[in-house]
């Protein structure tokens, strides 16, 4: 989430809140009055946005100064101060809105992230997240995720290579689709199948893909498929995992398991925003 | 939700997701391979985004001719197919992450507004939206909400004046802050306070505001506050609004009540493209 | 007038003036010569842009220092000095005419506005803006218009709600064209019909319309309208409106009058950069 | 004008007219509902900017179908009909007002050129621009001009170079900034000076600049510089020519008379849309 | 090369050529006249860049119609005529330049990159570009490669990770930069790591890397790297690469061979756009 | 080379390397680690480039701070320093790529610009570039030719008027193309016509061309040429110039040589970072 990237996405978001100006503040706030506020989340949860609040203000006024209290990655408390700001306090107004817009999604995701990690605890697979994502927000959707303890899969189309069902039909068969990828493949970039049962995950294995991506299958043909494979590609697991039944899914072995629910379902943290005296 | 501003969000949305292009697709199918293709819903859900996913077609490859079974506001059932495609199968896959993402996203919303519509049933009071949105994308956020069957708040800082206690704070107070606002208000546009208590309320009929805003107030005062403002203000009601309560809060005779969750929280419906033949 | 949407019109005004370079300041001013240099004005005048004239040396080199001797607002009299200016005199001349253009135009919305405040003193009318604006300059025009003392209608489509006579013929009638607009009407927008006689007049009354726009009658109608409407609804009068009759009109007791003339017609105010020693 | 600037320009200015979409039309006119509409002009003019009403509706919706019954440079009377438009009634009128801020602006420009071209009809002098234009309107303007019967002076910093008062404080000498101008100059771009009084137009013929523009002058010091320069350089006038002297500096013998007043002044020309039946 | 990105990098390209307008074929080419034209190759090449040549045009003017008489990948002839155009004659003239240049540039690419995929015919080598591009054109560059036969490395830096000396100094040794790269790593991304001498060839093994880039090695230490690897990583080698010296590095048996030349250095093939007549 | 346009190109070269993110020094550089680096050139050449990578880093990260040790223009030598660094050490080697590649590039286009212009020394005529460039690198590498001692033609379509061997075909003779392109022309842009044989020179003069370019002529007819205009207007040669007989064109007496090479072949100059340490 480099600063160019996040400079685009913030200042967007601050130029489809603003409009043509916000009729409130600038009415009612002097220019020029000064003072302290402070940003206070409202739950427990994995903090995730202050670069992203930092952005905000840098942008609407370079002259409002943070103090970060607290980090990304840090397990917050109800009530805990997790940013001061300081400078005029019409421009701390104006940015209310987006800096808090962000850090509730954000810490959303990286919440919920974390709530999955702990929950295979003691097995080696990781946790990773989709392409469900929120249109315009993927970049930063992926790094609340590794702010979470998650992992990321590919970020788009063009950095990783995943045969779904859709291109199987249209190659007319999973060997013949990984072989027409494989002709093209950017040196650094790695072959994944998506596979419906243990013929293909057979068929996977004489292609010689890189990764497998079981979609949807029992847990039975799941631990058929991780002995199958035995260690010579990595195995991913998707569809239909939750809460409840994630921990005997990582009970099998795979690799990965990855979560559309990551980053297609969100559950915002309250965050406040309070100018001081409040 | 007009064209120009749909094009913008569903272009970068391509952008992100295509990066410097698909290599799975690119490589596997050939570009002039036509197919037919469905869109489907696998579960209960009112649909929102038709008008988004043709954007997403017309700006990848206009080939791609789409047939829409299915209108926004329709209540659509478990594997209803939704959208027929055909063309360009390369184009076809190469923006489906992109148009089921923009579709998990709107029925979401429209779904869970419909909820809280039927909730209230029979009240003379309205759901709406809030500024509690995804960072650019709002316009969409809030036409699905109308897609549900509610209403919206203001769209951003620019066509609404909402004085909440920052602003109060700043200003030294009710009164001279409705003051201000009303100085340099756009001829179209009114004014709402949020208040806190019924002594607020007064202030707010005597500073002749245009609406209140009643916030995380108990029921007891909220009943307090519809009769003393009897009919010379709207009044809205917001915060610890839930779906085991809302009835209760609507029986208390407000206009208004908004709802964060319309847009803050996404629970994402679940859409699938297939190619024809799977 | 935020920073952001400012910092977007004035890029792409040097942009345009700019293309590839400054040929002739480029090969002349050697890059580290430094010197102090000044804006004046040569006419009477309401000064407007003087943050404008700050982004534009902010975007094209910060190096460059301003110190505002007068203020938006102000009224400057022919031979004032408004802007000193120190630092590149290379960057000083390259922004010149960007700078002036904008002081010219806006200066002279803000003098023509204030004209027109002056010649209804006395009067309880609020003079505003329209949408007839020059395309791309709106948000700065309608901000000089407030700074002559005017008030603004709504910005665009989107802040306000104004049905005129192409839409109740496409609607059928006022009263169906005003329900049809409440139907889904944001929480803090009016409703305003534009109205041709005294019987739309009562009409907009039973419709309860927030607000009717007298359009191009003549005085005793417009008295008539005041009368009917009694103070329920704001009361609007635009069309043929001149210096010469303006005051008769407001006389009327309208609560509004909007000019076309303030943001569509330009009288561009005299204004000079010069290096010093000139 | 081609046509990518022009889509450019014409995008933002519907873009910040429609906001996050126009209430008004969008609640009143049924999407699907077409008819006929005509824009007429009322008052006497010289017509300029059918292309870019074409372009508002290529953008907004290619299915309003336009018909030009004037072509630009076309003199128009009070009440004639200049384009019949047919299509869905909702994407006309949410395309009218920029639509006609267009054309009542580039109109006003091209009548107020052709009204000083006629002026000095029978001279062989041209009337030209300057960079006195409205910011990001520039190429726009110049068009107009150009429909008016004038020429263009140099569209931006970039393609031409004149050497005005301050470069020459700069240089140390009219001589030196020339010579420092020839330095760099592009092949096919032409160096004119800006001089003062007559010492400085023999400096001008020494230095075999390509023109002179003489800033100000009375006429008699105008006769005197074009019999000096006889025919070896352009001469150019500029500043205080008005409509009732600029006869008389025509017949100076002057080659070209720049007039800021061209885009920097406007007056803009009344057009209507009417949707057929009104 | 997908159409939206095509699109952005050729708009950006006509309007970096007609600036404000083509001054020339304005003045010259009535806007309806029409006629044949053609584009011809006055070298023996590889042709790249017809899919660009289409988007120049449907961006200038859809009404140019263009029959590609070659494809990608072809050898041309000196004289070959690659397309024939028809339509308007301005628009076809317009974008001349900014057509033949892609053409011109992309031709080269491939074809230089053809010359050394001959080179090395007949051993089981992959020739490969790398990031040693022209700012802003690298995804049509790398597309180039790819039809002059070669491979691409990866696209930037968010694609595939590769340890540089840089990056091994900053982590304090090859295996713990390794290890750092493994706990971000996207799930299809390899990690590849740039060797100095054969020792480093073993750390890499050892860190299980994906890849190793052979760093201007003599021909000797070459050949020790690919028996101490055997197989066990892609084993890649840059740096010092010549037409004389390349099969002998071939001989050695690496898998890859990366030239920055195929990149940054560029050899324009000539073309030539004619009106029919000439 | 102004700072805005300088701007949006660096922009998009590193928007284009960094995708989402630095995948390799996100993972091992940790952020607060800072120290040293040099930008050395490993060739003999003309420096080119330097306010570039300034760029570079403003836009990257403000805090690494650049000291320049040559300037744009100077001859250095291989292992020359030319950029000493310090700051973050993760965002000195993100912008390394995209500084190098400007760097090598623009020193290209300068070295081999100063090898032509050091062939001709002693002549009096100017060797100038055209618009055969890199699509959307045009302003800067007509910055690098004129760093390399050489002069420009005009930057594009709108700065100046070249009239080719279609254009006369079109307008159906030189002197009608000539008479229609000074009716439209800008006052300080110049004619130019491109000729083919000694009879268009002849009728070049006749039209009063500003300038006239030789295309692909025999050496004695340049010189036929040349004594035919007689210093009437400028002669410019063009067209299998190479570096064995640019010295005998030069000799003819014209007064321009117009090189495609100087822009559309690029050979690179070699320049490294290095951290030091290294």
């Amino acid at each position: 989430m480099h600063g160019l990237l996040l400079e685009r996405v913030v200042r967007r978001a601050l130029e489809e809140d603003l409009g043509h100006g916000d009729l409130t503040t600038t009415a009612i706030c002097p220019p020029d009055e000064k003072g302290p506020a402070r940003i206070l989340c409202k739950e427990e949860a994995i903090l995730s946005g202050i670069e992203v609040v930092e952005m905000v203000y840098r942008l609407l006024d370079p002259r409002v100064e943070l103090q970060a209290l607290a980090q990304d990655g840090d397990r917050i408390t109800p009530g805990e101060v997790v940013v001061r700001l300081s400078g005029p306090l019409a421009s701390i107004l104006q940015g209310e809105r987006t800096a808090l817009n962000f850090l509730q999604l954000l810490s959303g995701i990286a919440t919920r992230t974390a709530r999955y990690v702990e929950l295979v605890r003691g097995f080696p697979v990781r946790i990773v997240d989709t392409r469900k994502t929120l249109p315009g927000l993927r970049a930063l959707q992926k790094y609340a995720v590794r702010v979470g303890g998650g992992g990321n899969h590919r970020f788009g189309l063009s950095d990783g290579v995943l045969i779904k069902e859709n291109h199987i039909a249209v190659a007319g068969g999973l060997k013949e689709a990984v072989r027409r990828a494989r002709s093209m493949l950017p040196l650094l970039t790695k072959v994944e199948v998506e596979v419906q049962d243990l013929e293909q995950v057979k068929e996977a294995l004489k292609a010689e893909a890189d990764a497998i991506l079981l979609d949807n299958m029992r847990i039975e043909d799941i631990k058929g498929a991780v002995a199958l494979v035995d260690g010579r590609m990595l195995v991913e697991v998707s569809g239909n995992i939750t809460e409840a039944n994630i921990r005997q899914v990582a009970a099998t072995g795979v690799d990965i398991i990855s979560l559309g629910t990551l980053t297609k379902d969100v559950e915002a943290v309250d965050f406040s925003l309070l100018v001081e005296g409040l």
